[in-house]
């Protein structure tokens, strides 16, 4: 199982965003789309060993945790609306501290980063961090902020966690996913 | 340079498609500007030595090559309904069979691959390709295509081009120009 969990600082905690302005009403939603896409999508195909955590921390009511399972996901197509619609329906279920169903495959539950971080043991992709390519063995949980910088007290609950670089540029957080999954799959298939 | 073609089988080759329905009547026009974010985006900047073309094949006026040049694009976001503006914008262009600007760094003609392929000597990324990492020299010129295989037409006129795999697992065409453009940063900042 490979985990992605992504901070959305200040993407909205209802549903009471356009799928016409994720980017606006969202509060950067379309990124934490594109995540969702890098995180599952296979030509033809969906990587049911994957999960993914998007944590949204922005109005009106967070931060709220929705989470979503490859192997039981349905209706999730490439296209940045299709996954915005689905989060906007976790966001529009009633919750409480624990992850409740708002579809197949998607949950959401009140809470963030700091309970995560109990849960799952992450990595960190970082400019500054180890080259990913050279690193012995990967971890299995990687966490990645949109496209803002984690905070000040999010870099103190991560402060432990191991950091590793991709490659010399500073990428989006959804590209970035994209080369740890072609890293992961090469290291599965014995390609590297 | 690095310039990236994307063959876009049933893209519709008009304005005449809503941002609300990029899938749909776009004709599966999202791939195309997923596949725009993964060739232009850093964090916080733009590849500007990039140069993306657009080989629209739908209704009702195909072929058109839409080309966009990172030196002079502006008003790009990242999000699929702004290249897909864009895109919207140079198909509204009256055009003919030389390049016309439609607005900054984004330009339309009329012709498709088989004059491309006049223009520069294209690699195919390919399952079955030679490892992009143990390649001695990489070209700075791929063809991709959309969701669809390249036509039988098409692969006679690609028949002589190198083909590279990006890895063990067919992606989508965006997830392949980012980890391509992952082996390029590398190669370039000399990090392999």
């Amino acid at each position: 199982m490979t985990v992605f969990a992504i901070v959305g600082h200040i993407a909205r905690t209802d549903g009471g965003y356009s799928l016409n302005d994720l980017p606006g009403s969202g509060g950067r939603m379309d990124v934490l789309c594109r995540c969702v896409n890098a995180s599952f999508f296979l030509s033809h195909d969906l990587r049911r060993d994957v999960e993914c955590y998007l944590i949204l921390c922005g109005e009106p009511a967070g931060p709220k945790t929705v989470k979503l399972s490859g192997s039981t996901i349905r209706s999730l197509s490439p296209d940045e609306r299709s996954a915005g619609a689905l989060i906007k329906k976790a966001l529009d279920t009633v919750c409480g501290n624990e992850f409740r169903e708002a579809a197949d495959g998607i949950r959401v539950r009140k809470g963030g980063l700091e309970r995560l971080m109990t849960e799952h043991t992450f990595a960190v992709p970082d400019e500054h961090g180890a080259d990913i390519r050279k690193a012995g063995t990967l971890p299995d949980a990687f966490l990645l902020s949109d496209h803002l910088n984690f905070t000040e007290a999010e870099e103190l609950l991560i402060k432990d966690c191991p950091r590793y670089s991709v490659g010399p540029d500073c990428l989006h957080a959804d590209h970035t996913i994209t080369v740890l999954q072609n890293e992961l799959d090469r290291r599965r298939s014995q390609w590297t």
